[in-house]
């Protein structure tokens, strides 16, 4: 199996990581978070998304977007998202099953929510028989490669907050959105309105570097006692702690997000010229969702391994990773380009 | 502060951990599982705990228990565990949580479950007004250093299936314990009919590497599903698959636990010459239990770092690391002399 | 307010009932389900639904639902069900907290869920990022007052069972269902191939009658516990019991459903003649969904207690019960005219 | 099967509860505890308890607890009750199911709970590895048959609120406590501190009346989604509102409370002059604990069903009801003699 696009996971970690984690094993230190990294991690935080910032490491998305989801709702409550959102499609049930909320889901053309999409599901408040909506959920970028403009994200942050509801963003790929979008984390989100963020650095180098950041403190309430509860508390937690300070001291977000954003537009560059294949949606960030025909994207994954995203519609989606190269992508535009021509 | 006898898990990781992650780290693997250093570690933990036994990875020990209860209970069944258990006294009420289901607790001298002092709790069988006894749970070594030898376990495993219940083992700590006995994890746990098995080393010199292990086929059911959805299944597997690898095939276990534990006796050896400290348990693996004056731990605790364990007992915990040294403990004895004497 | 066309859990309950009732005092009886009624309910649902059909009584719709769904799926499963099923929209997401699972909602034009519809929700088997689809749930008569035939039942029992899933009926309007497609109870579900049934009789002239029928043996697996553990066990069951029985011996739920399905049948000829009332699905039971102008049933409402059913589409619900009369219907078609004239 | 002691809830209803259901059966009423009877019924309770209480009306005492637990803790917060409590024995975990959350329990030698018991418990707050104690709970009368004074009371909620903790009263058989104290049902709740009160009627005559009282405002927050999503909100509500109407109203609770407290007195004095029977704790309402010779109370549960409580030490449970009559205790103690005799 070659190097491909299956998932920006996929790839391996930064050297930097490694660096990180030798020097922060010279001595003992507190488990759990008590630590001296984690504190520095702390400040950074703040630093990086506002003084009011407060960071609960964790070990996957899935755990930051479930320690988000409890950290806004209670069991009779639900969240407003995408029927593509990660929350919704990839995590197994798993806030129907710690949190025991509802999702409200909307059908969206491109993965994005906007304040009219929401406003379908904003009904029966008060309402014994329904879950009271009282959070959405977005996630920067989304499933399908899209990004929101801080615009558009301050307006769902409004409508959020005039209904008494809270405003979460998946940034399970947030540097790859701050790249394409030349702004900082903040702008995107403290600035915006938004009230908890998943923010992670796996899918973009690190080994284990994923997040619950609560902007709005008033949702800093027990937090630290849920992150255990649901089984989300390290033991050695500085090892996680490092490697995120690696990622935003040291620029490692910016420089791997740049990379696989490029490396996606250059791919995007490539297919887009091979006949027979469609772009689906914008290419902002570093995945590319092409429709194809069936035989020939089902040839390419003898060789490649990549998701097919909509199997009834011929979709698959190409990801790029930190440590994707341009013969990577020459070497799959050109299989490509032999698989369509054997069609 | 110094080094000290907080945690096994203050202490940082082996140096061999580091090489295994970079080695791992040349080039892309699919993520969650579905990669070769995975299934390498399943072929290994199949070599070790024999051909039935299947490993799930997790991020934590409260992952590796809640998981493990999981694979034998559902939410109106018990697991009868020793009041001192991890499962009842550390996990903020995880298995409430998650699996919702209840512990029935039993007083022990010496952490140590007995078929007999189990019994107290294996009534109301068939009554629905009551949870009903599905699983006993123990530790290995226990959370007061204590062992079971491998007919206790036997005794207990036979009890449980007399019951139709199954019998989990808590093995946060199973190389000391192992090591202590002499006798190989095979020999404590499959062999002595143990069902499932909480197996970890990030206590001692991994960085994170926790796991469940079903060793009874007819539990393994869905398991999988049941850790992604209760957040515990990771994006970069291999990079926790090859910590347990190395920990298995290169003895790591074994030389951090054997060192460990022989701290454990030096430590106990020189405590309990001084005038004023009494020794609580059989020291057994790498921690000891006192019982010293309340000023003398109070001002110890300025310099050191370490767990009162039963604050209206006096009784504290030391515990040691795979890095403490003979001089660590000479030094802390020392101190402690010295506060003794200023009594 | 006068008597309307809210719900047909806004009438009473028949004479016969009380009788059961004051019948049922003369004597001590054992508590939670062990007394003698119970045991010759159960006897009459098995003469009713088959010699494999075993009887829950539980207290209400919500109740049977849940624990239905608990007989059929784990939290990592999903029930596929319409978008306006009452699992979906009107137990404030009870399935979720209590069984933690998913709803896999489909949209439908009518609240008819078929083959077709279900299987653009049968993806991700063997994928543990997706919640497994183990159920269909429909209701018979639906949210709507529509009726799937016989036939339209086992093409979905048979779809479920090629699965591996089961197939749930919401039969909290079953007598109407019955009595409208002239067959027995038995004939729609056991005969089908449905697995799991609420059975209800509140809505149709009891005071509380509700019950989870299980018609698949194979789920017939620890029930009680789940049933208790989910707060559902009634102690004085026998007076549920008594209900139910009267609802069966005495053909109660025959009269009762011929009675306001035939008054649905007026009040909905009455309506369909007045200019400006549209109505918007067949009406197979003993409900009338219409559109009507939004100042119209606005006012309409200051008289009468109904539901608007869709508020943006000016759809309104009226209902009629076991006690409805055709003075009823007469009044409230006048007041009608009147408010449509008024306009 | 005679007429025997196994349980206040063995008994029928009294006939003034038909009555009102009679009456109340008179025409249409809004669903779901939107109508007149729950209006009146909430009016009755605050004149009850006090201005401050608000009634939600369940459908038996698991719901009552669970619902009392829910609106005072989160799942990673904690009740201490008494090992022998009915939320720690005899709910089959539902607790841990629906809350999520933990029970610390303690041993008590008459079922009763005091300050220096409840602060065995009252450890590591803050400690995010512990479950947090946020509530005591007591059941008034005790499930051993024991009261609490007014005093003993007030001192646990004072020890309870000193924590930012909750009082929670279990009232099960709150009249039998009332009766045998000779004070108010506001005396022996608000009056004393208690939070949240579970306050039944279905042990002493009522077909179905149990109820979770908010006597504390601050915990009267969403309360009614949390009822409907744990599955109990009653749909014809007003069924169970008039015969707690009745209940209060009519002195009802009262004169059955008295009945059944004098027939165990009655009892009690008839059996303890019987050798080989030892009472074992106060008789204070209407239970009776005995230990008597296990072949004697085996032969005796030939005729009369009750429940061996402690099977074990040979203790049983007699529990007189509201229709108990002296010839009911003449009988049985004339039984109990005879197997006496012939032992």
């Amino acid at each position: 199996m070659k190097r491909g696009f299956g998932s920006d996971n996929h790839s391996g970690f930064s050297p930097e990581v490694l660096e990180a984690l030798t020097k922060a094993n010279d001595q003992h230190a507190l488990a759990y978070g008590d630590d001296e990294a984690t504190a520095r991690l702390e400040m950074l935080i703040r630093e990086t998304f506002g003084q009011q910032a407060k960071i609960y490491l964790v070990f996957n998305g899935t755990g930051a977007n479930v320690l988000s989801i409890d950290a806004m709702c209670r069991s009779h409550e639900a969240v407003v998202c995408a029927e593509t959102a990660h929350i919704n499609v990839d995590e197994c049930g798993s806030p129907q099953r710690v949190v025991g909320c509802r999702l409200l889901t909307v059908d969206t053309p491109d993965g994005k929510l906007t304040p009219n999409l929401v406003r379908t599901r904003l009904h029966g408040f008060g309402f014994e028989h329904h879950s009271q909506p009282k959070a959405i959920s977005i996630s920067q970028s989304t499933e399908l490669g899209t990004l929101y403009t801080p615009q558009e994200i301050r307006a769902l942050a409004d409508l959020a907050h005039k209904h008494n509801m809270y405003l979460h963003m998946d940034g399970a790929r947030l540097a790859n959105a701050a790249v394409a979008l030349g702004c900082s984390f903040k702008e995107m989100t403290t600035d915006c309105g938004v009230d908890v963020l998943s923010f992670g650095g796996t899918k973009n180098g690190l080994i284990m570097g994923e997040s619950c950041v609560i902007l709005n403190p008033a949702l800093d309430v027990d937090i630290k006692y849920r992150r255990k509860q649901m089984t989300q508390l390290a033991s050695k937690m500085r090892f996680m702690a490092v490697q995120m300070i690696c990622y935003l001291e040291t620029g490692l977000w910016r420089r791997n997000a740049e990379h696989s954003n490029r490396m996606a537009q250059l791919l995007k560059k490539e297919v887009e010229q091979v006949d027979g294949v469609h772009i689906m949606y914008p290419v902002q960030v570093n995945s590319v969702f092409a429709q194809l025909p069936r035989d020939v994207w089902k040839r390419l994954q003898e060789h490649y391994f990549f998701y097919d995203w909509d199997e009834d519609a011929d979709v698959v989606r190409w990801m790029c990773s930190f440590d994707t190269t341009e013969d990577d992508i020459h070497s799959f535009v050109n299989a490509l380009k032999t698989e369509i021509c054997r069609k």
